[in-house]
């Protein structure tokens, strides 16, 4: 693993680093904060993942988390949200290929040989986060935005036990029925119907999450119709899911509006990770 | 004037806005960030002045500004760095030309016709903004980043009685003997003598500022040489200057360290504005 910068933030240390992915077949480059209190021993972590086009830097310098990560005392880890590399597959449009992982293992060519970010996520960043940095792994919480939202929400309710609370920031809520979702499992997975273990509200109504959720939305949001957040909301009314879907007076899909509600969401997660 | 965007932002507005510039006789874009309280009547301004490279984006988006100034109900500026366009002059350096205007009026070729930043900052925006939007400008501060830093110091000592209190990150404080300003100044005004009216450590020996002051840099600074805040030291020491200059342990140049201290600015700015 390579440490490509490290800048102090907030009394404790933003750091980007890189390494081989072998789920992923190529380097990947991740950004972690890592509060004061990590110099001590090992902190709770708080996955943020991120939209389409995005990579691990977009959040790391614009959602404005680490003054609260570190108020908090909470480290927070900020992947990338696909394989990269001139031999990595690619598309011209924004919303598949390089930037666009959709938080999947792709099954169907050209995508299988690298695009594999749900083993990435689950199972080879923890490990290595576990193994080089002061991290606790029994104290994990995940968190994201759009696509990312749609992978938080995923993870967190395909793996109990793993993180003790997901919220959201306007995730893709019911990709199997929106055009962000559709195309992707098409390309990644060979067919909708493969998708379905990927998508949040069907989650919803199957499996439920066993810990705090917390879901927010502008009233503005540039891409309501294609977050379906009232599929969400079904689901969770349905599964009588406990937890808090708040739609945001006048917001948009920004990080102008991450970031007024970053406080909230990592004070929502503190809670639950200092418990 | 037009509005190029706007997105709610801590409960107020983020906007965009571009108007033709009679100083620079180009179209100038900012960013102005209203607070809620902006709805019901006039609000105190901060100035927010950047550095090299920057437009008016950068510290819109990762500055963490909006999250205090709307606690503090203060308005943030985010003007450009410099004129812009096809016909207006550049340098293939990052540090001359467009995005490095170092808030001077430029008096030679091929920069005299639209680099004028001092005059565009000094009158033509702040009426622009009067007449514009619910600013009280009897209730001004300014602050900046580097080069911006430079700005809001000369800016603020050279415009007794406009602003309340002024402060800095990492500013460029003694352009006049510093790689960051001999060059500038010869290009801009066809010599270093002729840059001493804006060179903060000259004007603090020479004039001072009447109110608090606040300077911020980091121990770890990499362009330390460059900014020579001994000198500015020195000034506030002779001239005994009431302020504070605070040598942050371990951060950097970068907007990560920026953003850190940023709730002290703006408390700080805050105490000054509402007084």
């Amino acid at each position: 693993m390579e440490t490509l910068s490290e800048n102090r933030c907030f009394g404790g240390v933003q750091g980007v680093h890189r390494h081989r992915s072998d789920s992923c077949g190529c380097d990947m480059t991740f950004g972690l904060f890592l509060p004061p209190e990590a110099e001590e021993g090992p902190v709770p972590i708080l996955w943020y993942l991120s939209g389409l086009t995005c990579t691990h830097e977009n959040a790391m310098t614009k959602a404005g988390a680490q003054a609260w990560a570190a108020e908090h005392g909470i480290a927070i880890c900020f992947p990338d949200t696909s394989p990269r590399g001139e031999d990595v597959a690619d598309d011209p449009e924004y919303d598949l290929g390089q930037g666009a992982g959709f938080y999947v293992n792709a099954t169907e060519k050209p995508w299988a040989p690298h695009f594999r970010m749900w083993d990435y996520l689950s199972e080879e960043l923890p490990r290595i986060l576990d193994n080089g940095f002061a991290i606790d792994p029994d104290r994990q919480a995940i968190t994201g935005h759009s696509m990312g939202g749609h992978g938080a929400l995923t993870l967190a309710m395909s793996l109990p036990g793993r993180f003790r609370s997901v919220s959201a920031f306007s995730p893709i809520c019911h990709p199997t029925q929106s055009d962000w979702g559709r195309k992707q499992f098409e390309a990644y997975l060979g067919g909708v119907e493969a998708g379905r273990a990927h998508d949040a509200s069907l989650l919803m109504r199957d499996t439920g999450f066993d810990g705090p959720l917390l879901v927010d939305v502008g009233t503005k949001d540039n891409f309501w119709d294609l977050l379906r957040i009232d599929a969400l909301a079904d689901a969770m009314a349905a599964r009588r899911q406990p937890g808090q879907l708040r739609l945001q007076e006048g917001y948009d899909h920004s990080y102008f509006f991450v970031s007024s509600f970053m406080e909230d969401h990592i004070a929502f997660h503190a809670e639950a990770l200092w418990a």
